[in-house]
């Protein structure tokens, strides 16, 4: 049971999670901040929090749990502007897309790793953003990666365990610099990819018509385009280092397929398609 | 009206045509034909054709309509199999996604262009394949491209035109060299993109963890990776030069942001994604 949840950023995946615990009935109070006063009026509106306050000094103040899902990029200002008011019984989590850096951030405000800090990471979303588009279920089912450190309170740990599994997700726990590997290959690759692809295809002469007759698989292919650019310029700058290395791995693997279609290798091509399919259609099995 | 529909390829692409065509009413009789009975034989099962044969010249006989929706690569041969049975009402279409080889193909089987043929491509599919995956609606409201060139009989457009609007689709007309230039970028570059992917995942070492917590992202963005092999291998051979082009574009738009990320030019991709997003977001609107 959490007595008073603090949500910093109250957004798709910060106002997602508040909905489901109180769905749950495992909050006894919920309590939002944000830079956005519009945001967090339509929060209260909407009932997903219960008061806020744009310090999120005074909304964290007496909290026990307190989690913060800005982008990555405002991490560090989120830790510095509530250390003074972390109580002895305060858990701390987050719900950045990468871990490393949110490892640094605590470091540089709070010296070393705190205790109470369980790094975060729910494996859910969509292209959408703002309170508005939160919903209960977002996490019904879905993962969420926990990477705490050596120097993690088992009990925080615990209790950050729990509460994500009141929201319906399955947890489990990852080393941080593995789970910033993983995910720089499924989550972070596409995203550049999709972002990317419809850069390329707009800065072509005839891009209005070429999206005139853009189909289905160009409209799923480039869903993610649509995602937040201020939230994924931050986990690129953050997971820089292992995006880069799948960058690098994909344009190898292109480049050698760019080679067997100069050549009109069919068989290579054609055993490559399959290759693909087999592992694409074994996922849909999840 | 139609008074004998003959579908070469009786799979998504021709048994949704045909399944339209019969909800709509326009079609007397609809005869398949096709290189696996079992396919052929469903097809009958599920009312979308009255009979069969394998021998596309036998099943083409007499029809006053002919739709080759069969892979590219075999285009040349069917072309050539009912070459004997073509009368002077038949008019013949295909539904190929490239269209420069299916004009080529057509030169070598008759020499020339004959002007009963309507090179056309419907811009609609879905990742499945076989008659199983077929349904009426799938052209309803999506776009049908025609390729006609100057030897091409206007009445024999004009059928082809009213038996796709009588499917749902809007139709409009395009010059061939064009249409393999605006869908190598719309089709071809996506559809290589994720089968690139989800190969250069399935090639890492920790590859069944990284599916394991591959998100929504992902399988959007791979979604088309499960698309017939056999069908992408030949787009991609037919539509080569234009993939190509569209590759190194797509490849130094990637190489571009690489540098940008190594460089950590925060504002530069920002802008970019910023980009991205409000085109894809213009794209929704359609």
């Amino acid at each position: 049971m959490i007595r008073r949840l603090c949500i910093i950023g109250v957004g798709l995946i910060g106002g997602s999670l508040a909905r489901a615990l109180r769905n749950a009935g495992v909050c006894e109070e919920i309590v939002g901040s944000g830079r956005s006063v519009g945001n967090l009026e339509k929060a209260m509106e909407l009932g997903v929090i219960d008061r806020f306050d744009t310090d999120p000094a005074i909304a964290a103040a007496g909290a026990d749990m307190i989690v913060v899902a800005v982008p990555l990029g405002a991490m560090e200002a989120v830790f510095r502007a509530i250390q003074p008011v972390l109580g002895t019984e305060s858990v701390l989590t987050d719900a950045g897309s990468a871990k490393g850096c949110v490892v640094d951030a605590a470091r540089a405000v709070f010296g070393e790793v705190p205790a109470f800090l369980v790094p975060g990471h729910p494996i859910a979303g969509t292209e959408r953003s703002g309170v508005g588009a939160s919903f209960p279920e977002l996490y019904q089912g879905r993962r969420v990666i926990l990477t705490p450190l050596p120097e993690t309170d088992l009990r925080a740990l615990d209790r950050v365990t729990l509460m994500w599994q009141a929201a319906g997700a399955r947890v489990s726990n990852m080393e941080v610099t593995h789970h910033d590997a993983v995910l720089a290959a499924t989550s972070h690759l596409p995203h550049v990819l999709a972002f990317s692809l419809v850069d390329t295809l707009s800065r072509l002469e005839e891009h209005d018509e070429i999206l005139e007759y853009a189909a289905g698989g160009f409209r799923d292919f480039s869903r993610i385009a649509s995602s937040d650019p201020v939230m994924w310029r931050d986990i690129c700058i953050a997971n820089r280092d292992a995006i880069l290395k799948m960058i690098d791995r994909y344009m190898a693997g292109l480049n050698e397929f760019t080679g067997m279609l100069r050549e009109q290798d069919e068989e290579r091509i054609l055993e490559t398609f399959r290759r693909a399919k087999e592992v694409r259609d074994g996922f849909v099995g999840h």
